[in-house]
C-alpha cells in the first residue's frame, strides 16, 4: 500500500509537473505574442521611431569602426570613450533636440576646459600643500553655484545639459594630476572627439529622415485645435439626438479625442524648446515664431477646459426635456457646429500655413447663433416650463456662448500667428487646396489620436507627438 | 568758424559718451540688482535648492580630492573620471530620483559589461578581417534594440536612464582594443569606481538633509487639495457680496491658487516614479501605495477643472442680479461652503495621515444643500423672474452640485488611500491636533502657491515641488 502511495503520489507529482510545465509554456508563448504585438504597435503608430534607432545604431557604428579600423592617436581608448559617449548621449529623437544638446556640451567642454586649466594653474602655484585644497576649494564652489543656477527655470529649459557637462569637465580637468602641457594635449583631443560624435550626430540626424521638432510642434497645435473642431461639430447631434439613435464607440472616441490635449502643456513647451535649436527647413525659416504656438495652445486648451464641461452634460444624469431642446437646439447647434467649424478651418489654416479668413465666416454665423440664443433667453417662451427642466438646456447653452467667446480669441491668435510668421495665401484657388487636404486627416483622424494618446501616455518622450501622416507627406 | 564747430562736435561726443557711459552703468547696476534678487528669491522660495546644491559640491569634493590624495590606482586619470561622472550624472533633487539613476547606472554597467566581454570574446575569435566587421554589426543590433526599447513608455519610466547606459558600456567595452584579460581588469576597476561615486551620492544624499520625493508627492496631493478648498469656501462671498466691497489682490491670489494644478499631472507622476525608488523613511514604509496618490491627484483635478468654471462664472460679464442672489445665495454659498471646507479636511487627514472621516459631515452638508437647491429650483418661485437674469445663477448652480459630486468622489478614493496605507486615528484628541495643524497652513498660504507656481514653471524641474514649510516642520 505504502509503495502504491507512493508510485500514485510520484505519478501525480509528474502529471502535475508536466501540466504546470505546460501551463507556463502557454503562458510563455502568450506573453512573447502580446510583446511582439506591442512591438509592432509601438512601431506602426510612429514609424520615425524605428529609423530614429536605426540611426543611433548607424551613427555609434560609423564613430567606433571609425576609431577601430584608424587608431588615430597612441592611447586609443581613451579618446575613443569620448567619442563614442558623445553618440550615445547627445543623439535625440528630433534634430532641434540633438543640436540644442550637441551645441551645450561642445560650448560647456570649451569654456569649463578654459576655465579648468586655469583653476589648476592657480593651484599648481600654491606649493604642495596648498594644491589639493585650493583645488577642492574651486570644484565645491563651482559645483554648489552651478547646481544651483539649474533651479533658475529659464536656464533650466535650454541650457541645463550645458552646466552639467562644465561641471563635470571643470571637475575632471582641475582634479586631473598632469603638467599643465599634458592638459592643454588631452583638453584638445577631448574637444575634437566630442566634435566629431557631436557633428556625426547632427549630420546623421537631419540628413536621413529628419525629425523636426518644429513641424511636430506645428502639426500638434493644428492636430489638437482639430480634434476640439471634431467634437464641438459631433456635439449638437449626439446632445440632442442621443435618444434617438445607438451610441457609436467609434464616434465617442472621435469626441473625446481632445483629452489628450487637456494635459500637453508640457510636450508643447519642450517642442518650442527645441524647435529654437533648428535651423531654417522646409515651411520653416530660421526665426519662425515658436513661442506664438505655446500662446495658440494656451488658449485652445482654455477652450478644451470648456469642452470638458460639455462633455461633463453629455454624461450628465439629467438630460434635456424634450420641450426645451426643440427651443433650444437649432441655436444650439448652430452654435457648436458653426465654431467647431471655425477650428477646423484655423486648423487647417495652421496645417498649410495660409491667413486663417476662411473661419470668419463660421465665426459669425456662431456669434449670430450666441446672440439668437440670448434673445430666446429674454423671450416669454419659457413661461409655462419648469424651471428644473430648463436648466440642463440653459447650462448648455451658456457653455456653447462661453466656446464661442474662447473660438475668437483662438482665431486672433492665429491671425496673429499668421501675419507674423507670414503665412501667404495659396496661389491655387484656396477652395480646391482645401478639398484635397480636407479629405485626407478625417480619413484617418481615428489613427491620429491613437498615436498622441499613446505619446502622450509616455509623459516623458516629449518629442513625437506629431501624426505621422502629415511627416510622410512632407517626405515625399 | 571750422575750428569752432568741431570742437563743438568734440565736445558734444564727449558729453554724449559719457553720458551713454553713465546710463550703461546704471543699466548694469539694475540688472545687477534684479539678478541677485532672483537668485535671494529662488533660494527663498525653497532652501532645499541651495542645501542640494552645497551636497553636489560636498560629494564631488569628497570623491575628487580621495582621488586626489591617494591615487589608488596607477593610472589615476581615467578611472577618476568615473567616479566624478557618477557623481556629477546621478546626483539628484530627491533620495529616490538619486537612488534610481544609481542603481540604473551600476546594473546596466554590469550587464553591459558582461555582454560586452562575451561579444568581445566572439569577435576575437572570427580571425584580423572578420573582428572590426563583427564587432560594428554587435555594436549597431544592440544599439538599434536598445534605442527602441527606450520608446516603452513603461520601460521610459522607469529605466530609461539604463538603456541609456546599457548602449554606452557596450560599445565601449566590446569596441575597446585591449586584450581579454586587460578587459576584465578595466570592467572590475570602472565598476568599483562607478560604486564609490553612486555610493558617495546616495549616503550624502540620504543623511544630509535628505529630500524624499514620496514626501514631496504626499505633500503636493494634500497642498493641491487644499487650494481647491481655499477657492470653494471663498467663492460663496466672492460671487454674491462682489458689489458689496472693494477686490482684494491678496484674496483673488488664494482663489486662483489651483490654477497651476491644472497642469502638475507630469510632476504628479514623476514624484511618484521616484517616490517607489525610495526605502521606508519617517512616516512612510516601504511598500507605500504611491500609486493611488495619482488617482486621488486625478480626481481632484477633474475637480479643479469645474473650478476653472467657477472662476469663469466670477469674472463674467453678466453678472447675478440681486432678485436671483437672494433666492439661491444661501443654498449655493452652503454648497460651496461646506464642500471647500470638507476638501480642506482631506487635505488635512493627508496631512497628518489619519482616516479622512471628519469630512464627512461637511460632504454631508452639501449633499443636502444640493438636494435643497434642486428643490428650489423646482419650485414656483421663479415665474416672475425674467429668465435671462436667472441664467447666470443656475450655471453657478448646477457647477457646485457637480463639484459636490466631485468632493464625494475625491473623499471615496482617499477612503481608500486611508485604508491600504494604513492611516491611523490619532491619539491625540482629534479636534486638537487639527486645530493647531490648522492654524498652520492658512499663515503661509499665499507663500506656499508662489513657491508651487514658480517651481511649476520650470516645467522640468519635477522633483521640487513641495511646500517648505511642512518640510521645516519634518526636520525639527
Amino acid at each position: 500500500m505504502e509503495v502504491g502511495y507512493g508510485s500514485g503520489d510520484k505519478t501525480g507529482f509528474f502529471t502535475q509537473g508536466r501540466r504546470s510545465l505546460e501551463a507556463l509554456i502557454v503562458q510563455f508563448k502568450v506573453k512573447t505574442v502580446e510583446l511582439a504585438r506591442n512591438i509592432k504597435k509601438l512601431g506602426q503608430d510612429d514609424p520615425r521611431r524605428v529609423i530614429h534607432s536605426l540611426k543611433v545604431g548607424l551613427a555609434l557604428t560609423l564613430v567606433s569602426t571609425f576609431y577601430y579600423c584608424q587608431p588615430l592617436y597612441s592611447n586609443f581608448d581613451e579618446t575613443a570613450i569620448w567619442a563614442i559617449m558623445t553618440v550615445v548621449v547627445v543623439f535625440e529623437f528630433s534634430v532641434g533636440a540633438t543640436l540644442g544638446k550637441g551645441l551645450n556640451r561642445g560650448m560647456a567642454t570649451l569654456m569649463a576646459g578654459g576655465l579648468g586649466i586655469g583653476a589648476h594653474h592657480l593651484a599648481n602655484l600654491s606649493g604642495h600643500i596648498g594644491e589639493p585644497i585650493l583645488l577642492g576649494f574651486f570644484v565645491f564652489l563651482q559645483a554648489t553655484i552651478s547646481t544651483f543656477l539649474r533651479f533658475f527655470p529659464t536656464l533650466k529649459a535650454r541650457y541645463d545639459y550645458g552646466l552639467l557637462i562644465f561641471i563635470l569637465t571643470f571637475s575632471m580637468i582641475s582634479v586631473s594630476g598632469y603638467r599643465d602641457d599634458e592638459i592643454l594635449e588631452i583638453a584638445h583631443r577631448r574637444l575634437s572627439t566630442i566634435c566629431i560624435g557631436g557633428a556625426t550626430c547632427v549630420i546623421i540626424s537631419i540628413v536621413i529622415f529628419p525629425v523636426w521638432a518644429g513641424e511636430d510642434l506645428h502639426n500638434l497645435i493644428a492636430l489638437n485645435i482639430e480634434k476640439l473642431g471634431n467634437f464641438l461639430e459631433g456635439f449638437g447631434d449626439e446632445y440632442f439626438k442621443r435618444t434617438g439613435r445607438e451610441e457609436c464607440n467609434e464616434d465617442k472616441k472621435i469626441l473625446e479625442g481632445y483629452k489628450s490635449f487637456l494635459n500637453s502643456k508640457t510636450s508643447e513647451a519642450s517642442l518650442a524648446n527645441f524647435a529654437s535649436w533648428e535651423p531654417g527647413h522646409g515651411r520653416f525659416p530660421f526665426r519662425h515664431p515658436w513661442k506664438l504656438y505655446l500662446k495658440v495652445g494656451t488658449l485652445a486648451r482654455e477652450c478644451a477646459y470648456r469642452i470638458e464641461a460639455l462633455n461633463g452634460c453629455l454624461n450628465a444624469d439629467i438630460q434635456v426635456s424634450s420641450e426645451v431642446s426643440t427651443i433650444i437646439q437649432e441655436a444650439c447647434t448652430t452654435m457648436s457646429l458653426e465654431s467647431g467649424k471655425a477650428l477646423k478651418e484655423l486648423a487647417l489654416a495652421i496645417k498649410i500655413m495660409v491667413p486663417p479668413s476662411s473661419a470668419d465666416p463660421h465665426i459669425e454665423n456662431a456669434k449670430s447663433a450666441a446672440k439668437n440664443i440670448k434673445s430666446l433667453l429674454k423671450s416669454g417662451i419659457w413661461e409655462d416650463i419648469d424651471l428644473l427642466k430648463v436648466i440642463p438646456g440653459v447650462t448648455v447653452c451658456s457653455i456653447l456662448v462661453d466656446v464661442v467667446t474662447r473660438t475668437e480669441e483662438i482665431a486672433a491668435s492665429i491671425h496673429e500667428l499668421a501675419s507674423k510668421a507670414q503665412f501667404k495665401s495659396a496661389e491655387s484657388p484656396l477652395s480646391e487646396q482645401i478639398q484635397s487636404v480636407k479629405s485626407a486627416p478625417m480619413v484617418n483622424c481615428s489613427h491620429v489620436i491613437t498615436v498622441s494618446e499613446s505619446t502622450l501616455a509616455a509623459s516623458q518622450s516629449e518629442s513625437s507627438s506629431a501624426p505621422k501622416d502629415s511627416k510622410q507627406s512632407m517626405e515625399v
